[in-house]
């Protein structure tokens, strides 16, 4: 199954008009690095079912407890349980790395992450996590809480700058979108002059509404069985080595999920939607009026991740024999072909 | 050229999966009644050139001042010179009509509308004009603020349910969006208990990013001679007869931005992109678990009042000789075509 | 009854415990002009009874609309109509002079604001007036909207750098606090490297609540009949010649209300309650642990500006009779002789 | 040393003009019950040295994960790590009980917040938890983050609607306030209709700033030895059993701050100033003109349940043999006594 699982741009699919970076992923972003760590064990007969994991998300090569980057967020829908955000609006900074799992183990991956910061950090009293989540509970044993500061810890120190693994890694082990089996998408877009590099954990859409690049796929191929995930969501995270202040940083921010929207997303009412932003150039920031192919870059980058969260992520079954199937890939390059033709 | 203008519908497009109602305008929404007044005269030889307009929305048969509606605001780019939106996210309620026309004319517009309240009202002494604008000084002598207080009590005046004008009508007259010649569009869905209402005064989009319901007719055809109109900007005016809280209301109004998404907008940096919606029936409050269909509608309604803005709005030369043709429906036409093939 | 007026600082009353600047008001921030237009004629006997007017505050010297100063806004209760403000939100800027009037001129002010920088820029098509409001009612034949464009340009070309008048001047002629006459009252601090101005319009406060510099001076005197205002509401502009991003002073902004929370206000549901902040210095922004200084200031600043708003204004009578008696200023001095002595 | 502790209405100081409801308390709301765990071990010389807690607010006698209560959160300064302020935002509702405790133990108080959910709910997979934070650094063993999910059990089953505790007592322990020891404080008013209660946890304040009911406490009496707390904060927890809608809710706890104003906080850059909200009646609402009264016994519990904060608190001895001193209670009633022979 896993031989022709693709991204989205090998279908020959390109979304916008602005091109990709060196990878098309948010490591595209200099200095950024990301580490998975993916629990995946047992199964309907044999509990726990594990289709879970943590994603860390390095911002900088600096240490950013030292010396934070810029940050913003931007919340669509606040149905979720994201935390450590107050302090990113209060102050325009991040200070620890970005973490994502699922929904019931968001403080624990939280404290683990301030653990890391602590111990690096002798006299460090007061430490802002900021840690996403999706509700993986479809597919993984979610109430077991599985994921362990031992994890949080493994993904912070494997973090690399050539992390391009998407679909079933990290937090998106155990995560669906759109009826299928979703799960980490990335993409970047370069603007000329600066980068913007988007990675988001798809958990959120409904089958019908699936459109990929304007072809519509939820229209020609749905699932056999359209299963319901307990709530939905998206995490997008956007990165860039523009210098922008945080106010920038967050008109970028808001640009995000309009990304989402052209996948076909609404944003219902159970699927908390948020944006976590990052900029790790801190010279002078640009003017507003040369923020446009930045809020073009966060709207295709985002886009983009989130159909290479779908056509890289493969068929999994979890908890309760439950199985999201893997999008499968013909019907979309169909589609695709029959509208060169025209 | 009138002839072959048609509403997106006619064209056999179907943007979404929920249905329309009676008119597929924001005048479905019961009580609603909407005004147009056209300033069109002059020309490049015989200044001054008249291309603007008001449009007036009673979001209530009742007098509203009295008994507000419920109402929200959702800012996606606050580029914008929108008045009123402060006291209407502090009380939850619009106790005017809302009005929409010119940048330059809009603090004239808010005042004719207090006027019109004063008068009925005689003990009046504070009044909270909701007025939005667009920027049409590409086409329009936008600096003579040619709309008057006469202009808009016309408006409020003349409203009628039975509106459903589009196109180059009222504050629609002189924008464009998509580098085509724009203005009012209207659309509405029906979720089978409550109907959601757009109208749309669209004044924004690059001409390669235009899709209409995932056809790339900004790949196929654009004008001869882009236009970049100053600035840019949409209003999305959002009513509904479902009975929601402001803090509900608000969340359908952050959907609205996700249907101009859909229609290839990125909010780019000069864009003033404001929602502002009503809630005009005023019973208990709905449970949040059922606003989702609610968030559909706004954000199919948007994306197919966005396309009727298009799609019914004719070419105009306006100031400086300076031209924004009509959008050719048949490309539009041809694409579908070619994908109702497959 | 002029003659017994003073200045707060007069009469022994020093708030808080930064120093204040040279003229302990908004004009010590460099390169703040300030007019005043006021509005006084007519009486209950021969209407139209005038006790309104407008005020206009340069934010700098240069021209702001060339080069906007940094802005910020904080509500903290939106019942109120001021002009501007999202668009000072998202850029972060000002970019013209400041006005206040009564709040059924808000809209014709503005309107009269940009109408002076169309005519100094000839090519300007989007022009952002920001104007405050609070209702002079209670004194002022408000519903007549007495205040034109002329005395608009007026109060903008009037402006000096050494305007010092406080009370009963422009905006400040017909409002209100605590039961007393007040108007416009100003204050400034120091902090070393930096000045914050403020200027406050006064139209809040019920009269038991009123302390001056902790004094109870509301449960020793108040007005023989107490006068309820409509609505009531204070606006409180906040000026720095510190350099700091608009989010920073945003946070300076946040702190505003504490110093009317200090004199006694509630911010009432009537009452909107708006801060309006500039900072005219454009250099490398300070580190956001050295604003607290700035914080104290505005608090500091927004308190005795209140105070001053109270003593320096004198007994009015306006329409119907309603009269506002000054604040008696020797139970305040009877208080603070006495507390002296412990 | 206990032995004149008191709370300051036994002082006979009485902030504002509403009466306190029987206890005084945020338990003076129906159904409103509270759990303090303390942890008091080690010290200077035999460390660990403990001095902190966990303080468990249920906001209702129901289970509120069932039929949560209407909540709303107001931020004044976002420089904290609360948890779960998002989704009481967006969806208006409080889930889960209340939890306070110290900065670097917040994300595992809020995880076992939801573990005490989660047993009691076999089904539940989603739950938000909202757990508040001060740094208790200055005295307490920050980074050994002795705060149990056994502990946070314990608050939680061990609450009742009879708890009056203040001072040095569960979160409470080890906080600091303009310079003297604070800790846990509440008070409550009565508007004739609706009871508004609060509980603050206090670590804030500069002790020059103190002002007890206007009485200027930090002129007059400071510590010897001025400590400075890393950070500082103040976390105000509002209950009402109004019937209001949680956009009027978040408008009651934006006056919360003013109270602390009163007492001489200016909200300084590094202090976490956070008020969370609840109302526990889900009546009809009532109409925005009645909520004044609701302002008004929001900013004088808050005020009076700081004063209580340091009345109750004892002195401390913790970490590196810090010492934080009690306030001391007879300089405030000198001045109290000769204020009233006024």
């Amino acid at each position: 199954m896993a031989t022709d699982r693709a991204r989205v741009r090998e279908l020959g699919i390109t979304p916008g008009t602005l091109p990709p970076g060196e990878c098309n992923a948010l490591v595209d972003v200099p200095d950024v690095s990301i580490g998975h760590v993916t629990l995946d064990s047992g199964g309907p007969a044999n509990p726990p079912c594990l289709r879970t994991g943590v994603t860390a998300i390095h911002p900088d090569s600096r240490d950013v407890f030292t010396d934070p980057v810029t940050g913003a967020v931007h919340v669509l829908n606040g149905y979720g349980k994201s935390v450590g955000l107050s302090q990113v609006r209060e102050l325009g900074a991040i200070e620890t790395p970005i973490t994502l799992t699922n929904t019931l183990n968001v403080w624990r991956v939280a404290d683990a992450t301030v653990t890391d910061v602590l111990e690096r950090h002798p006299d460090a009293t007061s430490v802002n996590a900021v840690t996403g989540e999706c509700n993986d509970g479809l597919l993984n044993d979610i109430r077991g809480r599985h994921v362990t500061a031992e994890h949080v810890q493994q993904a912070l120190d494997d973090a690399s700058p050539d992390t391009t693994a998407e679909g079933c890694v990290g937090a998106g082990r155990g995560t669906t979108g759109f009826g299928w089996k979703a799960g980490i998408g990335m993409a970047s877009r370069t603007t000329g002059e600066h980068t913007v590099g988007v990675l988001v954990l798809t958990n959120t859409g409904k089958p019908a509404d699936l459109q990929i690049d304007g072809l519509p796929v939820g229209r020609h191929v749905q699932p056999d069985d359209v299963i319901e995930p307990p709530g939905g969501s998206i995490m997008i995270v956007v990165g860039t080595d523009a210098s922008v202040s945080s106010r920038q940083l967050r008109r970028v921010a808001k640009r995000a999920p309009m990304g989402l929207a052209r996948a076909g997303g609404i944003a219902h009412h159970g699927s908390g939607d948020f944006v976590i932003a990052f900029a790790n150039e801190r010279g002078p920031t640009i003017a507003d009026a040369g923020l446009t192919p930045l809020f073009r870059a966060a709207v295709e980058a985002t886009e983009e991740a989130i159909y290479n969260s779908l056509t890289q992520a493969e068929t999994t079954t979890g908890v309760d024999g439950q199985t999201a199937p893997a999008l499968p890939l013909e019907p979309v390059r169909d589609l695709l072909e029959r509208r060169d033709q025209l």
